[in-house]
């Protein structure tokens, strides 16, 4: 049988050991465990992103997967630390919101509280939950502990869900809003593409309109554009430029989407 | 048999999800393979960049592993992607001049064209073939699959070789570039010192003469230098300092070097 | 038996290919080494925060790990390579104080110098020891190779020591200082927190008091305060903010902790 993945998400940087402190742990408790990195750039404490970020990797590893997200801006406050099944995947994390993302692609079978200490390291440190409780959780489920053995079973209905605001539908058009900058400056908004993508529609962000393409090199460089992102988003980007710059885009920013008629 | 490396070279970042996506559909396919970052900070499609740092890279890893280098400004257009052996290792990559540096030092002895979309991930995404097409064949041939399975041959002569500039010889003397800038400031040429190299030599950055020396702390700190960097080629460097700062360097710069007579 | 993890912290950054080269060669020698980044982005030359990060991060890795750690200012001079066996853990480094922070909490138990060269790569560039000297030296004792063949022991009290200052004791406080500040902007001190912590006690960072806390969220957000730190070392961080912005605080700032009389 092959490894298990253990995907790791924080918000603890590149720069300091937090990251490799907590890899020595779950590999003390896990050795055959495989590491992948998801990001750990995240902005302190940057839930909402660190939700996206989340839904945009998931879905792509083996199932049985344990994602371990760390972005916990609560640490050593009352706030619950959670484990969950949804979708085949495995996921350990606070439960802020940082999970919304993906449990609304997938809804969870299964959620347990972290509550039985006899998995975390001894005396944890007060502000380092990822190192000393989620960290030894994930590599626990990673070497095949049970979810029951984590804790009690919660009700997946009152997890936290604010991390992922929701489209509305308005008449024939749908108002989203951008969610997430990506580093080439790509706006991604909360509007899904999953079912049929109409031929040709019309996306207006803020007040203006961009022309709806399949790929970048459909328009001229330097020209904005609004397309299906890599994970059936909708996305305003810029052909070899960037759309943030251009439109001085924020996350919050309202877009639209209109299929034609007849299309 | 030790599992097989796959190193990955991007311009996706380290904050985005785009690495882990494309882990995860790896993994999923070559649940085996060994993943090494190369990077992810070249800057948005800077392909010259890239090729430089394959080249600096790739030769030191085991025999057969795959190099997967998604610096594709380009996706989505009719650029093709290719996958090459040279020098016993072995690429993935758009055919956009980022593999022109390694296959200067290793001429490739065969090369195939990515067209069997069979590999590839069902419906791949206009704007993400590092996922849905680069990846999944890199996995498809540490897993052992073959260059036939995954297009048809091509002449190694067609490929795109732009991004690697070739220096001049005149007269007594080389003329090569500034080709890169790495973290220290250090200023990389494209000036080979593979042969024998003189004892000594004048080395000529712009308008301003650097003592050729064999290690930074030949010369006071704060002092620039010439000398053979880690892969054979000649570099502007200062001790303890940056060359970069201390001569505003940039790309393209030229720089000569004459070898003294009878040395 | 598992795979033997090398952790890797240098200087090298993330951009450029030094830190893949270096791992290209550990893997063509101990092919089956589990290879984890502690960081690379410490600032160039360092040495202070390196020996930090490395006590972070070293005392959490599986017994018998190799601790690689190559920010090395002086490479190509004189200054030695050592290979130290401490607290059941195995280090690599130039002998420059990088490895002071730990060794001070683990006291060496055999040290050795770099000398058989026949371990290196041949012709060892006189600028990049990291790929041609001590990654080859870490993947030998990782691969099983005794500290005797790398070359001499040496004796422990030779080893340098300055990057790591030590506390004062004044009257009934300890006086210490700022060591390293962390990406949230935790000033981290070298008060040392191993022992019977006081239930209270009073810290002054330069001329301001500061409260003692068990966690972040124990003041109101935007307060300062002082904590156990995640490696028992006292911390000022502040609630959903930046200690080091707040405090414009630097390394060398004083720190003071005086136990309450009684607790």
């Amino acid at each position: 049988m092959s490894a298990v993945c253990i995907t790791l998400l924080t918000d603890f940087g590149l720069r300091d050991a937090y990251v490799a402190a907590m890899k020595g742990v779950i590999l003390t408790r896990c050795a055959d465990a495989r590491l992948v990195d998801v990001t750990h750039e995240i902005a302190p404490g940057d839930i909402a992103a660190a939700a996206y970020v989340l839904r945009q990797a998931a879905p792509y590893f083996p199932k049985g997967s344990v994602h371990l997200v760390v972005v916990d801006p609560g640490v050593g406050s009352k706030r619950r630390g959670i484990a969950c099944e949804a979708g085949g995947q495995r996921f350990v994390a606070p439960d802020n919101g940082v999970l919304a993302a993906v449990l609304k692609l997938y809804p969870p079978t299964r959620v347990h509280r972290l509550s039985n200490a006899e998995l975390w390291r001894a005396e944890p440190s007060a502000v380092f939950h990822g190192r000393d409780v989620f960290g030894p959780v994930a590599a626990h489920l990673a070497a095949g502990g049970s979810f029951e053995s984590v804790g009690e079973a919660l009700d997946p209905a009152q997890l936290e869900q604010r991390a992922w605001p929701e489209p509305r539908r308005e008449g024939d058009a749908w108002r989203g809003e951008v969610i997430y900058i990506d580093r080439f400056g790509n706006l991604v908004t909360n509007l899904p593409l999953d079912g049929a993508l109409p031929a040709v529609g019309e996306v207006q962000i803020g007040t203006r309109r961009v022309p709806w393409v399949r790929t970048y090199s459909d328009v001229p460089e330097g020209t904005l554009l609004a397309l299906r992102g890599s994970s059936n988003l909708l996305e305003i980007a810029c052909n070899r430029g960037s759309a943030a710059e251009r439109l001085q885009g924020t996350r919050g920013l309202v877009v639209t989407f209109r299929a034609h008629s007849g299309s």
